[in-house]
């Protein structure tokens, strides 16, 4: 028995089959085409470009939604080179003025390039080094007709040194079921951990020597964050102990689901409110399965993102209909975040700033002031769907009171318009605020008297308090939505709400956390928004305490010196709980 | 008389003459060469691509300290260009095969380059094309052996569509005294405009159809903020204006320089205490003569930039010594802030990792935590120095309790270290953190009962706390440190510090800005630290002020919601006082 350790780029515990990777050496000859011939050979080259292009762009269309905009952003790169004039006419003249063929060519002018990037000391064309090595072999391989054998890796664990982002996409597309990911190289923001963790795929990086061992049998994958590592040759002892903790997770799920149709109350008799976030057309699927208080955050930038175009207000206006129902219609609300793309989102068709800090840069409202027109569209969209229905609107990104005050200015300037059109629409539409700029929790009594609610963007939030890329691996460690720093945020924000009465909600990944749930119970935040399929544990929990045992934590909290301190007090008090 | 606007990169005010540069035509003839003349002419372009390294490598080390190292990127990337292995064989090739003129290939091939790049939608490519043409150019001059006139911008005005980045710094380097730039192209993070900041040009960007107008006699530009502009023909009434406007600048200047040795103390007797930050061989030959109080922020990255490698031990401590004596050696205080690289500072010799967002990822104290042997090499050389004199370590970037404890064992290793060597050493050294990190705010009296002092890098303050990139001419209307949120911050830091008695000071830009100062004081900080130049400024203000008067300030600055109202406040107070 061998452990191997790496690390996590997506976690979960698989128990099965590998496969490994021999490096593939593609077979290129080189031979001589008859001046006669080159016309054929170039419709040869240009036939295997198409048949690239469109699988690029089918992925490209079938993911749409599935996969978020930067793992799009990698095909886009990719369909870009493909349309590179330099590129192709290089090949081309290369066919034409050397008389080689075409798969020659393309290796011989793929292999220029890549040189030349990688001997650029800039890492950016060390990436497109990769992308263009990515293309190259897809060219070859559909001038070659030959085609990687991805069924092979139906249900297995594959090791190799390394993967392509277009390996993992189509072997998602062909439904291959693949297990779980070992690589030698890559590393938490590659392109492929970006994927393999939208696909889900229990994923380790930075596994040393793989090549170098044998791999037979029945190996586990444990990528779970604390432990991770590969298993090779399991003793029977450790297999078997892998397989119960498969099966009690397993059952746990199952435990979970029983309470479905049970209410978020403590033992002690408080409602918890439990909404879902929406972001895109799986999560919709999801929501009609649990869902108890409606969509706390609806993060409508998926709708811009599967476009061809910023949506129309009719194809909006369908959509947020279609929300509406899927989570149950009336008696439910539906909180619709408004255009919240920059950052790491993008859209296809809009090219946004270069800027050096993309995160600390043009995002949010910050953008939708910035173009009005499409600001003015989607508030026409909400305000008509939301006639006669519990829809309320929530601005992200929000820095200062100035935005707040021009945000006013354009709906009401909307409101106007429709009116004068005599279009019905919600007059006294709520309006609420993201809680992710640190300036917001700094301010909290003056935006409390401006807006009618706050949701507590925890991912943000913690990023700009710790001023820490959540995305870099070289500031992991110090990312950490449990530092006190930040738990003091959300309590000021909260205690400031409740002075002027406004309801506080937590919208983060954090709100569907276990510990950090007791946290926010503890500073008096009694509405939480999650995905789906975390309802079910956050109910489990709130319905395992009191709510004036879960108070007291709050000055041990708000005391703490360290995460690690935070994390003991939510932990002990989590025993037995979940 | 016709006023254009613009927008100011550098603000200033000059009345001179103007130079508009019609667009050069290189006269590039393309002749063939005999076989046996090969030889010869890749010689010609041997020393001319020679001569341009040289000329570029002879400005990057005679600006080194005097720009800062973005600006000497510019120049690496240059040398990395011309040092690139494809294109130095792309053209040898094209002499020796097309037997062509070396100027006539350069042209072709940096032309091929440049569509190609062009093409390509990245904007970072984009960028480089920009860079290849500024190379081209210079690499053509120098094979024409014709240099471009600057000897013609001497006292001028330049006008034009784009300027490149190395007439600049050629222009500097001649000691031509170019009195302002105005350009067509060109933004607030361009290249060309970070070097007229670091050369302090009054310069005006994107100012439209310069080249249509004719431009005669004497004009004036005005880059200060509130009403940047370019007057064409004024009348003789704005002339005048401007005129006395200018004498009144330099009067002022004048008369701040008789406060030179009185001391920075209130009205009603409260000392303030003035130190200068020094980030540079420049700000050391200014410190002579303004420094009341010693140094507050002595950047030590400066040493390393200006380094071929990791200075050594013994270098430090010279360098060191040499400030502890160039503010006045005892009886002053002298700050080292430790090694603070990453975000826009870099070094030649050392590559960073590649980040999404820099300015959330490793940097100050973070790099120097993850280079252990790097941050011993610096406090050896400190705690040596400071032996017997009034020396104090800052850590940069502090975000949590645990950086605080890795930086406080590993000096204390360093400690035992020097003390098993038998070294001298200030063993009671006092130790403080920057505030940058809203995270330092929020846990103020955590961390008050582990440091000595606090000092408040207000740049990277406002930065966070506003997730406004402060280098980003996107979010420019957000960044602003007179935000009431950043108020607020500064102001819960100096009152946690207060409660456990450590001192704050502000070392950020600010630090020397008038209205900032009464702010500060009004919060109760009485220690400022900013560039020698402001020294006088801060002291007439101080000078003209009483304590009581201006403490009256603090409620109603916190009160504020927006940052208009807060300089309202500070402007009615400082009125008549500057």
């Amino acid at each position: 028995m061998e452990r191997i350790k790496g690390k996590s780029i997506f976690e979960g515990i698989v128990i099965g089959e590998p496969y490994l990777r021999k490096k593939k050496v593609l077979n290129i000859k080189e031979y001589k085409i008859d001046e006669a011939d080159v016309e054929k050979e170039i419709n040869r080259f240009i036939v295997a470009l198409e048949e690239t292009k469109s699988e690029i762009r089918f992925l490209k269309n079938s993911l749409k939604g599935k996969i978020n905009d930067d793992e799009l952003k990698i095909l886009k790169v990719h369909l870009m080179v493909l349309d590179d004039p330099v590129l192709l006419s290089e090949i081309n003249s290369g066919i034409s003025k050397r008389l080689t063929n075409a798969e020659k060519v393309v290796d011989t002018v793929v292999g220029n390039y890549i040189e030349m990037f990688s001997k650029l000391k800039d890492p950016v064309y060390r990436q497109r080094a990769l992308d263009i090595k990515d293309i190259g072999e897809k060219l070859i391989n559909h001038l070659l007709s030959e085609k990687r054998e991805l069924e092979d890796l139906d249900g297995k664990i594959l090791l190799a040194k390394e993967v392509f982002p277009s390996e993992l996409l189509k072997a998602h597309h062909k439904g291959i079921d693949l297990k779980g990911v070992v690589t030698e190289h890559g590393g938490d923001t590659s392109h492929v951990a970006i994927l393999a963790k939208a696909l889900k795929i229990p994923t380790l990086m930075g596994v040393r020597g793989i090549k170098q061992m044998k791999w037979e049998g029945t190996i586990i994958l444990d990528t779970r964050k604390d432990n991770s590592c590969v298993i090779k040759d399991p003793s029977a002892e450790v297999l078997e102990g892998y397989i119960a903790e498969k099966n009690r997770l397993n059952q746990q799920t199952k435990e979970y689901e029983k309470l479905r149709d049970l209410p978020a109350e403590t033992m002690d008799g408080e409602r918890i409110n439990l909404y879902v976030n929406v972001g895109g057309n799986l999560d919709l699927e999801e929501i009609g399965k649990q869902c108890p208080e409606g969509v706390g955050l609806l993060r409508s930038e998926f709708i811009y993102i599967d476009s061809e175009f910023f949506p129309s207000e009719e194809k909006q206006m369908e959509i947020y209909e279609r929300v509406y129902k899927q989570m149950g219609g009336d008696g439910k609300s539906l909180t619709i975040r408004t255009l919240d793309i920059g950052a790491d989102k993008n859209l296809d068709y809009y090219e946004m700033p270069e800027e050096i800090n993309p995160s600390l840069g043009l995002r949010g409202l910050r953008f939708t002031l910035a173009h009005e027109s499409i600001f003015k569209d989607q508030l026409r969209a909400i305000l008509r769907v939301a006639h006669g229905k519990n829809i309320k609107i929530m601005y992200p990104m929000v820095t200062n009171l100035w935005e707040l005050e021009a945000a006013e200015e354009i709906l009401n300037d909307v409101k106007a318009e429709l009116r004068a059109e005599g279009k019905t629409f919600k007059e006294d539409i709520e309006i609420g605020i993201m809680v992710e700029v640190p300036s917001v929790v700094l301010l909290a009594d003056v935006f409390a008297q401006k807006v009618d609610f706050f949701s507590i963007g925890t991912n943000d939030l913690t990023q700009y308090i710790l001023a820490a890329d959540r995305q870099s691996s070289e500031v992991a460690n110090l990312y950490d939505g449990y530092d006190p720093a930040v738990l003091r945020a959300i309590n000021m924000l909260s205690e400031a709400a409740a002075k002027y009465g406004k309801k506080v909600s937590v919208c983060g990944e954090m709100g569907g956390d276990p510990m950090a749930i007791l946290a926010f119970m503890s500073f008096g935040i009694f509405d939480l928004s999650m995905l789906s399929a975390f309802v079910p544990r956050a109910k489990s929990i709130i319905r395992n305490v009191s709510l004036e045992e879960v108070r007291k934590l709050k000055d041990e909290l708000l005391a703490s010196k360290d995460s690690e301190e935070v994390r003991e007090i939510l932990k002990r008090s989590l025993r037995g709980k979940l």
